[in-house]
């Protein structure tokens, strides 16, 4: 919104090259609403004012850009200010940037980092992608064991002013394996020649550095920390992942899953920002998939050509049955997926699923046939719309109505768990998926329920 | 997980009312863990073992409880141990409990309160739902303008040891009202002497008590922070957010979005724990105005019968274009109403959104389109499905899928826009909502083209 109003204006002194003018006005605003005001312009006008903005500013501006203007943006600026921007860059951000990026390119930015930087850059680009391991920073405060209150202060003294958080402080064994921690408040409130031993922790919480971010933030709403220190397989201290790093990681992992549930690949950036063909190959590739699979409905239907012919009303209910098979396993899927990704569902639930999933369809398929009962028995001119036959019109669609609906709440329900066990990803299991599976397996129990019931009068 | 294991011996011991076993036990797990356990048992078993646990872990084990399994553990137990547990609830959770309950139980159980405990209470459920105020904790530091280093760690000292963060220090002046903040780390490191005033922080964030819940979590994002100072119409500092609080209200709010996505209303509780009825209450309402409104599909479908009588062969495609039409709505929905969640797409940009929808539904519809027409055309015993008019069947068919899929796009594109515009929940355009929506339309395009196409021929 603030890029909006300024961006012509900013357009315009950017083209006067008039760079004191410019440098007043975007002194006035703060890194990330700057890293705002620069998202709405061109790449090469981003570069322009962050080569404008004093050193210190334009590295807090470039850590609030979204990961994809980074890489906009590098390609722009030269590489002398691009090691400066690398260099200043905190540590997690850094590693998200460089695992976005071409191994050639990341290999090329890893060069311009001090050999300090590097070392702890190449460190957390060592670990597993979607580990935590990459999300960590190393920017925690260590004290040792043996340590006393005082001794603890002297050292905040030298290390605090670098460190993000000081609320804990992480106590080591000399090898470095991590023994305990204790809060700062309580050392605060201490005195000064307290043994840090006396001030420990009843309850330490520690993720691995090798474990998926999914189970990062089920710790921390667990535990509901906003801070929890990273171990190696040594046991060995070797960074703290903070809570607002797994937010980001949460709501991107969402927005992926709900895209996938609504029936396509994931988009690697915003809507509004993301290349209009990039965004309908994303979108093509199922849709194509999901058109081929449900030609088999017109296979389906071409089997019942002669039951059509016979009796055209039939066809008349077709959408209307497959749609509530497709909206009931809508619904049964979304839940089940969602379920399992905020660990109300595990594996092991899934004959409870079936059980619940079973009775639902059934209560569920119920009520839609009472509705198509009343309105086939009510509606005034039912023998000439439904033949003189509608009694057993409606009774077939009713029928097929229950069945209908039991599968798909069933199928719904069951697919994105057995995505689950054979490791593929749940939100695979989308609405459109499954209504794709539920429509073809409809028709044919729509026409075998009309078959049974109908023969001898319509068919 | 844990609590699987232990629970036959657990609910064993409780019966043997061996209670110093089973306080051993309980001894050797931290709170979390335990609430896990609890979760697990019956409410009755669960107050029989919050009674058994010391106080102060008894309240810390309440505190990770759901907000559901509280409820039914409040029932089960006797008030004085209620009063005891609320007391020593911190106040954003002990809020987050009071409003769930019916306003009777609410007002009973602020009774039980301390006065100070209960001022405190009731300030906090005096803000609107969803509101900020709801979620934060008066649990902060705040500090004088005019202090010292020296006079603040004196402060610290005093108050200190109850406080959740002290990274963040909020300096106020003499009428309470925020003026600026400090971090702990640089008055770690300043000496004694040194006035407050010289350590301000450049930049102060702050949210209004009466900001709603993603307004929060939007704030939390651009800025990266994991504390945030909550000042009331007068600029007073009235609390602090932390960032996990926000975690759990984003993914309550990012499950009840996916749950009406999947077109049913939110559930209350977690799908393995809400009561069979009650969640097919929640799904039977959507699934029948659904249904209901599908039936529009009988009418139309109705209405173009001789159609059907003449043509068989156009009520084969009727399932595979209609699906089409709902695919690509489903996709558009989806990606439109998360972009808005996460404010990627805000009203204004209704007309981009438009353009890009227009231009990516008739790439898509190309693409479908080119896939069915080599299926028609490549398929060995065309004239015999088909009958010998096969082209012309073929350009229909293809012609709609074109005119359906763009409409999908759009329709699913704009609806959610539209929604939030009329101030309704953008969420409600679920993919079974727009595939509704669009099925009607659906046959109306396809016979209209079959209309102008078959004339003479096959009509």
């Amino acid at each position: 919104m603030i890029g909006n109003l300024l961006q012509p204006e900013l357009i315009e002194l950017i083209r006067q090259r008039n760079f004191s003018q410019l440098r007043a006005i975007l002194s006035e605003f703060s890194a990330p609403d700057l890293a705002e005001i620069l998202t709405d312009l061109s790449p090469d006008d981003e570069a322009v004012l962050l080569r404008i903005l004093p050193h210190d500013l334009a590295a807090d501006v470039f850590e609030y850009l979204a990961v994809e203007d980074q890489e906009k943006m590098l390609h722009a600026l030269g590489t002398e200010q691009v090691a400066r921007i690398l260099n200043d860059l905190p540590p997690d951000d850094r590693t998200a940037l460089l695992e976005e990026l071409p191994a050639a390119a990341t290999q090329k930015l890893l060069n311009l980092l001090s050999p300090a930087e590097r070392k702890v850059a190449a460190d957390l680009l060592g670990y597993p992608k979607n580990s935590i391991g990459r999300r960590m920073t190393p920017e925690f405060v260590a004290i040792q064991q043996s340590w006393t209150v005082a001794e603890v202060f002297e050292h905040l003294r030298r290390v605090g002013r670098d460190r993000e958080s000081l609320n804990q402080l992480y106590v080591v064994d000399d090898k470095g394996r991590l023994v305990n921690w204790v809060r700062l408040r309580n050392l605060v409130v201490a005195e000064p020649g307290t043994p840090v031993l006396e001030l420990f922790e009843p309850q330490l919480v520690t993720l691995h550095a090798a474990d998926d971010q999914e189970t990062a933030v089920a710790t921390f709403r667990k535990y509901d920390l906003t801070v929890i220190p990273v171990i190696d397989t040594k046991e060995k201290l070797v960074g703290v992942v903070t809570v607002d790093d797994v937010l980001d990681v949460l709501e991107h992992e969402t927005t992926e899953d709900i895209q996938k549930m609504g029936g396509m690949e994931a988009l690697d950036a915003p809507y509004l920002r993301i290349g209009l063909m990039h965004m309908i190959k994303k979108r093509a590739g199922w849709l194509s998939v999901l058109f081929i699979s449900e030609m088999f409905t017109a296979t389906a239907m071409g089997y019942f050509q002669g039951e059509i012919e016979k009796a055209a009303v039939l066809s008349m209910f077709v959408p209307l049955i497959l749609s509530s098979g497709g909206n009931s396993g809508s619904q049964a899927t979304s839940l089940i997926i969602r379920a399992m990704a905020v660990r109300d569902v595990a594996l092991k639930d899934w004959f409870k699923v079936l059980r619940r999933e079973i009775v639902t369809g059934l209560a569920l398929g119920l009520v839609l046939a009472s509705i198509v009962l009343m309105r086939i028995f009510l509606w005034p001119n039912r023998e000439k719309l439904y033949s003189k036959h509608y009694a057993l019109v409606a009774l077939t669609v009713a029928f097929s109505v229950v069945g209908i609906v039991l599968w798909g709440s069933v199928v719904g329900a069951m697919l994105p768990i057995l995505m689950r066990r054979l490791k593929f990803d749940p939100a695979v299991c989308s609405a459109p998926f499954v209504a794709t599976l539920v429509d073809v397996t409809g028709i044919v129990i729509y026409f075998n329920v009309a078959f049974m019931l109908l023969k001898g009068t319509l068919l």
